[in-house]
This record gives structure tokens, sequence and C-alpha cells, in this order.
């Protein structure tokens, strides 16, 4: 199976960060913009199985958007979808700018588009999504994507990689046949998540599941700090497995000191047969430069 | 619709904070007392859907006991219902004085009434409930509160709110029906909680939802500090959504940058859309006192 | 009913810690090493009630295997079972001694044995489990148990407790029917849990519950420090509720400051009611010696 058939491939989206286009503000500031598109999408999630997606840039999840803390934000929705849609951001921002029908800039009508801006803040990790109802629909159809603001006293290196946790409910009953992360299930069976022995890693981790009221992300044979949404740079565990609901995130940090394929899953066993499951491998120590 | 339809309004309530009646103990101490009658009241949770509610002092949540780290404290249960109840507390007791079904004080029957004495620790924030078999059933009905337990040295002053998730199962199937914040769905979206500009909100969140595994709170466009039980000043986390099974509870410190009408809701879709959804409305910031 | 029917008793097994065989490495560490056994065993777990269990050494949870930071430690497993099986621990170690059907060491076939040796670490309490297709089933069935890392410099002295929440599918329709810490439902209602007024309890709480997404401890008018996967000395919470999803686990410090029963339990009234309730009976200080 061919995993770039949706257009986006797993093994590239997962370390892909949309910076968007910068330029200078009148008082300095950098202002940083992204021009995200809602539109109907089919998506074959499964071989042979497609899903009538509506997607943010024609992915899902949609861009990775990356800023640091304390730059002008400015996201343009254009709404090609054939439905009213939003754009609704985890984090700090006034009330008019809310990407919530009913609410502040409110609806998007099919055809229409509107300019969400906000400064950058708090930095953490953050997600933004669709919220217009019914809103468990517009989630689990796939308009969500990570918004992650960088502390500006930036993060050590690292590898850095994107895990949103999703689901499909291919049948159209309120609940999901197939789990993920990063939208196709075994993808990272198959095409394991390469990594360094001795190379920081880091994951931004994000639950957007919906139906089911958890999630988590289990590790085997490895363990991890674990940063609850991203706001502090002091870890609060050191665990291999941590729990989610919808629209909790948080940073994992995790050094592998052997090489190795190393399993990652769901510890909820049905969410792991059904898709939400992967591979590390981990690859020699790069020598260093002398 | 009238939000205070039945004796009690989510309006009110959620700033009605009930410190008993005092007294002085000989050796110095403070008692306090209050007294909590149980019995049947049918209550409006939608309109035109009625709910056969077992009720402390006619208000579902009960009434928010708060009291002072070290006090005496002494809370009279009388049975007006035709069914056994009791109080069962969070905090430190003995057993004698726990109000479990079969255990300490046992079961008050109907017309009959007991005493439940004990000091007030640890300080942080708890909850009381009937425990009662079968459990599920005598929590659903209505028949729990907040017990807010302040430490001796006053935490700073705030626009303190208290909010209790839970739910209604109308039809008896054992799933809830209706969800929300202090028993009527979405009045908060009618009646928005008015907060202010730069003054410190505290809120105190318990999770009693019945037959749902867990629940959660989210806000938008804000942020806040979290004190998971509130047996802590220091907050564990800087985010803008918490998860609590049953029985869990924290206090949430938030402070509204900005004037607007901003978003509160579980981030289970299915709860937020069948009524645990609401507004802050943050109004302009108080002139000083000059 | 007798509680020891099955060979294995719940008063005991909570107390029962498996330290293995040591013996001295050439490098002067310690090996320590322990055989376990699979196979089919029926188990009783409500009177008349029989459970088809597979087993680890004959006991569902399987023996604490209790070791030091920094020790050698090989764990022989013989497969006497008709199924193939494997152990997976949580814990460091490398992939080619994981025990993941299809990875690592992979599946010991009925009549085999394999050997999986690793060092201890990190300090902090672990679990072990089979991990072989359909997982859910091989987990419910009972091939789980904790897995315990001492720290090198131990923690203080205390009375410990291990309690693994589980639950049993009766009727094999992938939802349970019984719940309970320790296998047997109720267990711990008829025969409480004795514990001494003012010495230290620390609890070894693991969660290897199946098809219910969260499980959690909740114990009547006493307070416990929680140490989330116990891998660091400072606790994160002071309360009386924790939450676990599957394959989640802590330590949990309580010290009773009264004599008397005190019921703990999940604050999931269903799994309550089904099973998942007892009893401390804290008992007098003991009288120090003179
Ligand atoms: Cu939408
Ligand atoms: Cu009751
Ligand atoms: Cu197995």
């Amino acid at each position: 199976m061919d995993n770039s058939r949706n257009g986006f491939h797993p093994a590239t989206l997962i370390r892909d960060f949309d910076q968007g286009k910068t330029s200078r503000l009148s008082d300095g500031r950098i202002l940083r913009e992204w021009t995200l598109v809602a539109q109907e999408k089919e998506i074959e999630v499964a071989p042979g199985v497609t899903f009538p997606a509506w997607a943010y840039n024609g992915r899902v999840p949609g861009p990775t958007l990356r800023a640091t803390e304390g730059e002008r934000l400015r996201i343009t929705l254009v709404n090609h979808s054939a439905h009213a849609h939003t754009i609704h951001f985890h984090g700090l921002h006034a009330a008019a700018v809310d990407g919530t029908a009913g609410v502040g800039l409110g609806l998007v009508q099919p055809g229409e588009q509107t300019v969400y801006e906000f400064d950058a803040e708090p930095y953490g990790l953050h997600l933004y999504h669709c919220h217009v109802t019914p809103l468990a629909h517009h989630i689990a159809k796939g308009l969500y994507g990570v918004f992650l603001i960088d502390p500006k006293e930036a993060r050590p290196e690292a590898d850095e990689l994107v895990m949103v946790m999703n689901g499909f409910d291919t049948n159209f009953d309120r609940a999901n046949e197939l789990y993920a992360v990063n939208t196709i299930p075994f993808v990272y069976m198959s095409e394991p998540v390469k990594v360094t022995v001795g190379e920081p890693v880091r994951i931004y981790l994000v639950n957007v599941l919906e139906y089911d009221l958890v999630n988590s992300f289990h590790v085997h044979g490895n363990f991890f700090d674990w940063y609850p949404t991203g706001t502090s740079k002091k870890p609060v565990e050191h665990t291999d497995t941590v729990m989610l609901c919808q629209g909790q995130r948080g940073i994992l940090e995790i050094t592998f000191p052997r090489e190795g394929r190393f399993m990652f899953h769901a510890h909820q066993s049905e969410f792991a047969e059904l898709g939400w499951m992967g591979f590390f491998e981990a690859g020699p120590r790069k020598e260093p430069v002398t």
C-alpha cells in the first residue's frame, strides 16, 4: 500500500512543521502568516477503505503551525467546502477572534474566508480544530491540527516529532472503526519512525480522538519525561504511559539508549489492535565530527 | 425559561458558599454546624423535562459547605425522604462517623436523623455524597455537594465560583441524556458567568458525573493554573483542559486578560452538545478607588 | 467461601513479594532469577462462577517480581499452555529481549521456553503482561503481574501492599461482569486488609483492567501521597482518589491516624458494586519496645 496515496505521507508529516511566512511589524515584532483551506477530501485510511474527510490544506491532521512566543499570528481560513466551518485555536486570544460558531468571528460560509489574528501565547503545545455544531462530527471528519508555540528561549536541540492521536468512524455509527497516530492505521509498523541512539527525541503528542473518552501513549523498553500542555520546562513524570482526553496534549522527551525496534501504541488494547500502534527504529549513534 | 424554577438558580448557586452556624468550643476552637435535609424533589432540568431528583436541602448540587482547616464540624442529616440515605464525606474522619451503608453511622432511615462530627482536615477541595447501594443510583439522583476546607492561611482574594459537573439519566437506562455544570444544561449560555478583567477568579471544580467514566473542563482563549484536590498551594499545570473521573476535583485559578464572552465546556463533544457548555462574560476592569 | 480455593489467597498475595533467586556475577553485580510458567487454570472468581484463566505460576495476578535498581534480571518463561504466549516487561530493556509477538524474542510456543534478560531500570513501579494478539484477550485472561524495582537507596520502611486492579469477562462479550483488586471481587470486604495506626503503609497500585478505559482508587476517611509510576521520591498530589488507564500505575503512601474499618473502592460506582471494593482495618498502634 502506498502510504502517500492521500497526497500526504505520515512518514514525512511526522517531522513537518509549517512555520508560515514571516515579515516584520512596525513595532519590530514578527508577523507570521498562514492560509488554511478547508475542503472535502476523500482519503484512503486503510487498503480499500475510503473516508469522506474534511481537511485543512488537504491533510488530516492539518498543518502543524509553529510559532514563537510573542509573535503576531495571522491565519486566514478559506472555506472551499460545501459546509460552514471555523478554526478554534487553543491558546490565549481575544473573544472577538475566537473561531466558534455563534461566537467571535463565527461561521465561515462556503466560498468565504476570514482572518484570525492574535499573539502567540502562552508557549506550549496547543491545537486547533473546527468548532461548528454538531461538534463531534466536524472534529471527527478531520478538521484539526497542531498549534505549537516555542518558548522565546528555545528548548534544547532534539529530533522533533508530531503525533496526533486520531480515529475514524467509517460507518457513521458515532464510534471509531479505526485508530491511528497521524491518520493511517499501522503506518509506522511498516515504515518505522527512525530515531538515533543517544540523540534526544521530542514528541509533540496531541489527542483529538472523538467518540472515545480517553486515549493513551505507551512505548516499549524506554521511558520518557512528560510535560503536560508543554507550558513548563520541568517535567512532571518519568514514565512509559500517559493518558489524555480529547484536547489534552503534552511533550514527551525521550532518548533511546539502545538500537532496535521499539513498539509504541495505545494501552487500550482495542485501539492498538485497530491501528494505533507503530515502531521506533533506533539506529546507530552518529559519529561525532572530528 | 425561568432558571430559578427549581427554587435554586445556577447563577446564584455558583457563588453560594454555606458557612453554617458557628460557635466556640470550650477548647477555643470553632464549632461549625449545618443541617442537611434529604428529600425527594422533582426538578425541571430542561424545558418540560422533569427529573425525580433526590436532593439535600432542595438543591442539586447540595449546599457548598465551607469551613476552615482545624475547625470542628457537625453536620446533621435529616431524612425526609422515603428512602434510607447517608452522607459520606471525602476528607479525614473516624471510621465511626463515616456515612456509608453498613459502615460507621450507616443508614439513616426515613424520618430519622443522624449527626456526622469530625475535624476539618485536610485543607483542600472535597465533596460529599450519599453512599447507599445501589450507589450509582443514589448519586445520580442528585445527593451530592461540595465540601470546601480553606487553609488556615487563606488563599489570596479572588472571585470564587463553584462548578459541579453532573448529568441526568432522564429515561433510567443507566446513561445520561443531559450534561451540565450545576444541573441545568446550557444555563450559562443564556446567563453567562460574569467575571472581571484583571481580577483573579478561583473555580472549585468537582466531578460527580455518574455512568460516564470521565469528564473534563476546557475554556476558550484563556489558561488557568491547576491544583488537583486543592491540597497544595503550588499548581501542577498551566493549561486550558483538565480531565477528572468521578470523585476527582481541583481548583482552577484564572485571570481574564481581556473583555468578552469566552466559552467553557467539556472537551467530550457529546457532553458539550447535551448541555455541558457555558460562557464567561469578562467585563471591564474595575476602577481602583483613589 | 474459601478465598484460598484457587491455590492463592488475596489476603496473602497482597503482601507476597517474589524476590527470586540471587547469585553474584563476575562483575560483582547481583543476578536475580525467576521462572514463570504460563498455563491454563480454571479459577473461581465468585461463588460458583469459574473463569478459564491463563496464569503465570498458577496465580492471577502473577507473582510480584521485586528487584533493586542496577541488578541483572533473568526471567525464564516456560509455556505449559496450549497457546503461544510471551512476557512483555514495562521498564528499560533492549529490543532484542522484548516479549512481544513478532518482535524481539517473539512468541514462546506451547512446550517451549525462553529467557528474558536485562538490567533493572529505572527504579519505579512497573508491570509485565503477555503481548500476543489478540492483545485484549491475552491480558484479560490473566497473564499479568507487578514488576517492582526498588531504588538503590531504599524507600523508608513501611507496611507494603500490592493491589492489582483487574476484572473478568465471564461471558466473553468483551465487557467485564466482575471487578476486583487482586482478582476476587469483594474479598477484602469479608477479610479486611489489616494495617496499623501510625505505621506508614505503601501501596503498589497497578491497573491492568481490560475493556474499560479507566479505573480508579478511592479510600474513605484518609488521604495519601501519590507517586505516579513510582519513578520519583517526591509525591505529586495529596488526595483520596486517583485515576489510571490500563498500564498506568503508581505508589500510594498512607498512614492511618485512627483505628477502624475504612472502605476503599473504585469511584466508578459500577465497578465498586460489581466487586471492586474492600476494607482497611486499622488496628491499634504497636507499643514501642522499651
Ligand atoms: Cu467544521
Ligand atoms: Cu442515598
Ligand atoms: Cu498470551
